[in-house]
């Protein structure tokens, strides 16, 4: 469990909030681990290694692990497990039903006794209101991070629609900060278009937003901090394939800490411009 | 798998339309059951076999299978492997994400050599758009449910906004019957107002759609079938805790039963009254 004042000092400590996407896919990590019992957990633990200084997030996407049936939950269940706890712990599994199945979904994700797996935070999907919400707040402590502008193709579909209470992204950030506090609550703001933050901070002004699309999908950082930074800093940006894919060969891991590296030192850059650290 | 067509004959021949969901809860099920070494399962199979020629669906809600963890997928696996093949086995599991990552809960829910599930549909929430719909629909035959509209409190909150191009649930339909044919997509639809139904066949005159609700969520069937029923039917109407609830003693499967009947010959005769038998 993490506050958002822990979130605030691990952030000026580690100079750098940076989140580590954990998002393993067994066509495409190193061929050496596959004698390992467990490949998808070898991957992810030298990762997390190689990496635990750097940033201040990490956030496996739940899809990479249930392609493998039974093997991948394990695996989750395993990292989960190795995740430092001075980093936040987030599943992203995009969730969203009605109330008593949300209630289930909170146990799959929260309670560690009912299903071996305790995050810190999920994502969350906005589409079926404030019952697929509320059920995770349920939890004391816990973060609920809701899906408002994402960084993909699909994202011009619906999201941008203009509605009678702002274009459809909008609605759901000025709706859901209705539901819980900048204490409780994040948004994932996808990084394509840096002023879009403008308008976002003005019905979000403290949240923390999850950032995904800086590198593979190809965000700005400069822009992103230009136009989300607040005084607590309130970004997580998130960066996935281009550190856990920076090499393909067994140097992989160190691969991955210049790539996390990189970024972090853009971050450190950025903290102190902002007068933060 | 099951084509349109095969799912019409269904229908015809077993004179139902009704989809039987398979949400179970620990807290819930029969005391006598948890002596079992797989409670759920053993819930899940009697529950089938009490049920099987009265209804053309089942429907497992992930949710309840991952708040127990691994045993929880595990139940979950050789419930879908118990499934009677001439039923539409569709996983409610509301997924949406990008498109590399929707490839990923393809896998877990389609590809049975990967994960050890192979389901005929899935639902999949229209949030992120087309890249989180499409990775679905590259395996042949295979359907996605999309939800639209949905029955729950919180479907005030976005769905019903004022877009350009509609109602956002509309918006939602109008959008996804460019991406597939009605042999490949059906629509979620709540059942709180049939009226709605009137509007929604307008843009989806042959998609079939799946109406929760009817029974613990409070919709009428009547209502369903007047505003939303076509030719070929076009429906798939679930029950889920008004059947597998409707008694919590050791005659529970007999209770079962006997509400899924009474369901089935309502069916019956909506199915008479338009012609379709």
């Amino acid at each position: 469990m993490i506050s958002r004042q822990q979130l605030i000092d691990q952030i000026k400590l580690k100079k750098s909030f940076l989140c580590v996407g954990l998002d393993p896919d067994m066509a495409k990590i190193p061929r050496f681990l596959l004698e390992y019992p467990d490949p998808i957990f070898e991957f992810n633990k030298r990762i997390i290694d190689a990496t635990r200084d750097l940033c201040i997030a990490y956030k496996p996407n739940s899809a990479f692990y249930e392609a493998l049936g039974i093997k991948g939950l394990e695996s989750l269940a395993a990292t989960w497990k190795y995740l430092p706890k001075d980093c936040l712990n987030i599943i992203d599994a995009k969730r969203g039903d009605i109330g008593n199945t949300s209630d289930m979904y909170a146990k799959a994700f929260f309670d560690e006794a009912a299903s071996g797996l305790g995050f810190d935070a999920v994502t969350v999907a906005p589409y079926m209101g404030h019952d697929s919400v509320l059920p995770y707040l349920n939890y004391p402590g816990k973060w609920v991070i809701i899906l408002a502008l994402t960084s993909s193709a699909g994202s011009k579909d619906f999201q941008y629609l203009t509605t009678e209470n702002g274009l459809l992204f909008e609605a759901v950030i000025k709706t859901a900060v209705t539901w819980a506090g900048p204490d409780r609550l994040m948004f994932v703001v996808g990084a394509t278009k840096g002023s879009e933050f403008t308008d976002i901070r003005k019905y979000a002004p403290d949240n923390f937003l999850l950032v995904p699309g800086v590198g593979a999908q190809g965000g700005s950082l400069e822009e992103v901090c230009k136009y989300g930074m607040t005084k607590d800093c309130g970004l997580i940006v998130n960066s996935s394939r281009s550190i856990i894919y920076a090499s393909t060969g067994e140097d992989f891991a160190d691969a991955a800490r210049a790539e996390a590296l990189k970024i972090q030192l853009q971050m450190k850059e950025e903290l102190e411009k902002a007068g933060i650290i």
